[in-house]
């Protein structure tokens, strides 16, 4: 049930255009734009702000080889399912030590945050699991051209990445590169399934509907990282009303 | 996959106790205690911001009977679909001029916006369209109880009317008896629709795990109605950060 907008494309494009709409799409709406990263990145978040950030954004991580399974779910394509399985190593790993989500909850850990209050996720924000639910919906009630598109945000999370991590190095203290470890694979990871969706989303979108639709995945994604950092941004910068029931952290 | 809380109960409540504890909910989270709402009733929001409060709540109103339908098709008890089926005849009407869905685009028009641009959904802020989406799911995957419980906001809806439609009509010169036509037979609906759902939930409700989880689901829809009036107040109260692609208003 989750919207979709019903964009209208007024041709059909070339494969190499419509790999530039949907950079577009990125250029104008990743969330990398946000105030919130910006103020991440220049160093203005207090150690409560970048609490709320990890303990909300794991709720993303939770959820991204939920969302992947049910992809995989949906494919009749045993090569497809050979590639895509790959993110499902990558987030949960070969053991209890080496997967994504472990290491997001290493970097919670190394901003001060107990292990339990993250993974029970009753104390993020209830608009991050609003959005992250949408995530799911959006990949299980939609076609697959819908759920692989709106992975296509990882074509720019080197990008974020790249800026995050020696911002983040240079500008609190008590951020390592231990707390980091979660991003330097992704550096990798990322690229080698944007690239692998990429390609399928233009082998797929052969008509001006399916081109539409594609577009349209990857701004439902961009919109669903954007909701949570204005979470984010609502209860913890300004004007600072933290919903009732949600993390509120020990200093200001 | 809305989450849950899991509110352990310590022993099983007396019927009359769990309905105190539901309206004790209602009491710390109910929506008419959000900031936002208490701006509409001091008489305090530009018409932009009433605008961007009635575009966004067409997505709740436009939501209830698609979620309600979803309710009776999964009872299988003819006489709770006849009581349950009111709701639909409510907002749907007898016809395209008498239900609630209608008079809210009323409302809509009469604070000056375009019916197609209310009812496209597109200009709605996406953390809108996610917080009615996880109602949708929240009763579309959990049990009964939680399907029923989650409705019992309405035991509080005359109170938020009873405060909003005299501040309204006091402080805003452009709105009118009948721009708020929405809200006069809600006064009687909510409170039949309210008992009858109280009334199964202190039945259904038998052990202390389904008491935990009738709590639950009350606070998640509260959460939802919190999200939506957050989001409100981040994108067009302060600071004002209006997401890529959402309603701007023409005047400030």
């Amino acid at each position: 049930m989750t919207f979709l907008r019903q964009t209208k494309m007024d041709r059909l494009l070339s494969p190499d255009e419509l790999e530039e709409a949907l950079r577009n799409v990125l250029v104008t709406r990743y969330h990398n734009l946000h105030p919130f990263h910006k103020l991440m990145n220049a160093g203005d978040l207090t150690l409560g702000q970048m609490q709320a950030w990890a303990l909300n954004r794991y709720c993303y991580q939770y959820t991204i080889p939920k969302k992947d399974a049910i992809v995989l779910s949906r494919s009749e394509d045993p090569e497809f399912r050979r590639e895509w399985r790959k993110r499902l190593v990558d987030h949960d790993g070969e053991d209890g030590d080496t997967g994504g989500i472990e290491r997001w909850l290493r970097l919670a850990e190394g901003v001060g945050l107990d292990r339990d209050l993250v993974t029970g996720r009753s104390a993020a924000l209830p608009a991050t699991r609003f959005a992250v639910g949408a995530y799911i919906d959006l990949v299980s009630n939609n076609s697959m051209l819908v759920a692989v598109a709106s992975s296509l945000t990882e074509l720019f999370s080197p990008i974020a990445i790249g800026e995050r991590v020696p911002a983040m190095l240079k500008r609190y203290d008590y951020i390592t590169d231990e707390t980091l470890a979660y991003f330097k694979p992704r550096m990798t990871q990322a690229p080698r399934d944007a690239e692998f969706a990429l390609d399928l989303t233009k082998k797929w979108a052969i008509t001006p509907d399916q081109q539409g639709e594609a577009i349209d995945a990857l701004i439902t994604k961009c919109d669903i990282l954007w909701a949570m950092l204005d979470a984010l941004f609502h209860a913890y910068v300004a004007p600072g009303h933290v919903p009732p029931g949600a993390f509120v952290p020990e200093e200001a």
